[in-house]
């Protein structure tokens, strides 16, 4: 099945014009589905080549972003999609979404399902399971087949892609920093374990601003929760973890919370134990979601702006699937998206 | 090239048993996704039907389900999606979303997309748009090409397929009666424009229960909200309707708002205005998100079990996939899923 064979050939044995079988090839909306299938199902029978350059993927545009996102129940994803959806609408994009749900098996199978036609790039962010087992075989594989991928907030030194983050450093510093400035003296963290990329820089943040300002970080006052527990059916057991280190560090008075939910119980917990905010326990959040703006009281947070992570995601990968230089060398970005504290009343 | 072809010569030809060829032909994953190809790209290409029967969508099967939903930033879609990948990766299916953005025109584009051998069949709720126009071809058409879909929560009785609804106007039923036994005698309802088949529904469960209770409903205390709005960015508007409403109607002592939104915002205008809940005013919430649960007060609501709504149509879309009878005259469903009014806080 592999002499090689010529466009005029697949002409004369299709019997169509070699101009329907070219433009079949490169997937024109001038001719029929039907037609084109054969084309390239015939094309591919014989291992025909265009110019002895393998078919390449751009000649099979579909003007559509993959997107994989680790999680849907979260207001940050979700915003990111809004702003990917927001850019790709107006460039003439469509936008479809796999889920990982945390699982590096699903991340693997959805990318292999998306990039198989349906999509021209990814847009990701890596799950947790991917992180913990540092396999990033998939990503590698995609992008050496000519799909570009942009990843976003949750990425690796090791893979070369362009990506888009969160100053997660320094809005976990300019927060701890505005409790210290606030008069807290005891300041204590909520945050993930350290394989989660986001909450170890937060936590490095956190960190920064206590030396700065001269405070001797104490042990007992970092705490690493488990995160790969789904807190909205175990919220209890969040409870308690927060409520012992209250209770065993009764002069802490300031507290930043890697997340919002982390935050919001936090001042659950607080006011469970008599202590009122902002005036005896300041609390700041990061992630703008609904929940911050809607708490009593509203909660001090740091926005991640999330809704421009995924417009600049989107016109970072749409440039580059329309860019001409198709064969020079790749140069990959990473933009670094700025964060914003919001102030609110659960600081003074 | 319209010459009949056995299995017998697609073997033969490409050098592999007839074992290879027929599993190739039902996408089995013992062979190896280039033999696939070349297998069913041969057989197209010479037109092969397995017992002179159109080779059918079912032995094309992806095992990968489609959602179109209106929203992405909503917690009630996030959680009917998190209900489908549950039971969908259990019964060994993959999951891909697309996103209507309440677009009529979007929702056809995205169908199209997705339909175009991506996936098998389809879970979605209608767009505003789609609902205004009252425009249903592309889910006809898509039903006709012998492709299932599932419909939840917004859906229209012009439609053959399977539904899966929450039982609105029970459900709102059950929360003015809650207001009237708790002492409410002029109750107010926020709700949407009337072609929001569940605000519409949601609106009549209103009215039976005030009538049930010989209250004559009163114009003024009904404010029917232009949702085509985004809230998150108009929250202003959205308070001063209410506290117009409030102002109007000093008399109000109960608020039934059709969602979680409207019922914070109702709560956030009544203690502006130095009214305390439930004392003065008690209200009430449809949808249990993360939103009525972290309120303060938290948020008395109608839970619609988003979750087991997600996992009821993919064990619904999924029976169908999989059923036998493919002969047999279609016979569809529409299966209801009883609320819940879980009391918190906002009610006596």
């Amino acid at each position: 099945m592999k002499r090689k064979i010529t466009l005029k050939q697949i002409a004369r044995e299709l019997d169509v014009s070699i101009s329907t079988v070219s433009k079949a090839l490169r997937n024109s909306a001038e001719i029929s589905e039907d037609t084109k299938q054969k084309v390239q199902a015939f094309a591919k029978l014989y291992n025909y080549k265009p110019n002895n350059i393998a078919l390449s993927l751009k000649n099979r545009k579909t003007n559509t972003i993959g997107i994989i996102i680790p999680e849907i129940v979260h207001h940050f994803f979700s915003k990111v999609i809004s702003g990917v959806e927001t850019v790709a609408n107006k460039r003439g994009y469509n936008v479809i979404i796999g889920l990982s749900n945390e699982s590096f098996s699903k991340e693997v199978i959805n990318m292999e399902m998306l990039a198989n036609g349906s999509i021209d790039g990814f847009i990701l962010s890596i799950s947790k399971e991917t992180l913990q087992l540092q396999d990033y075989h998939h990503f590698n594989e995609t992008m050496s087949q000519g799909m570009p991928i942009v990843m976003f907030d949750r990425v690796v030194p090791d893979i070369n892609c362009d990506k888009i983050i969160v100053d997660d450093f320094n809005g976990a510093k300019k927060a701890v920093a505005k409790l210290i400035k606030n008069g807290c003296e005891t300041i204590a963290i909520l945050t993930t374990k350290d394989y989660v990329s986001v909450g170890k820089l937060r936590t490095q943040g956190y960190l920064e601003a206590l030396q700065e300002n001269d405070i001797t970080p104490e042990a007992n006052l970092i705490l690493k929760l488990d995160d790969t527990l789904d807190y909205e059916v175990h919220l209890d057991a969040l409870e308690t973890e927060i409520e012992q280190l209250f209770k065993l560090n009764p002069s802490v008075d300031g507290v930043f919370a890697v997340n919002e939910l982390y935050a919001l119980t936090a001042m659950k917990v607080a006011r469970k134990l008599g202590l009122e905010i902002p005036k005896d326990i300041q609390v700041i959040g990061f992630t703008d979601g609904v929940l911050s703006k809607h708490a009593t009281p509203s909660l001090t947070t740091v926005s991640q702006h999330a809704q421009q992570m995924g417009e600049k995601a989107a016109h970072l990968l749409i440039d580059k699937l329309e860019s001409e230089n198709e064969d020079e060398e790749e140069v990959y970005q990473t933009l670094v998206i700025e964060t914003e504290l919001i102030e609110r009343e659960s600081t003074k």
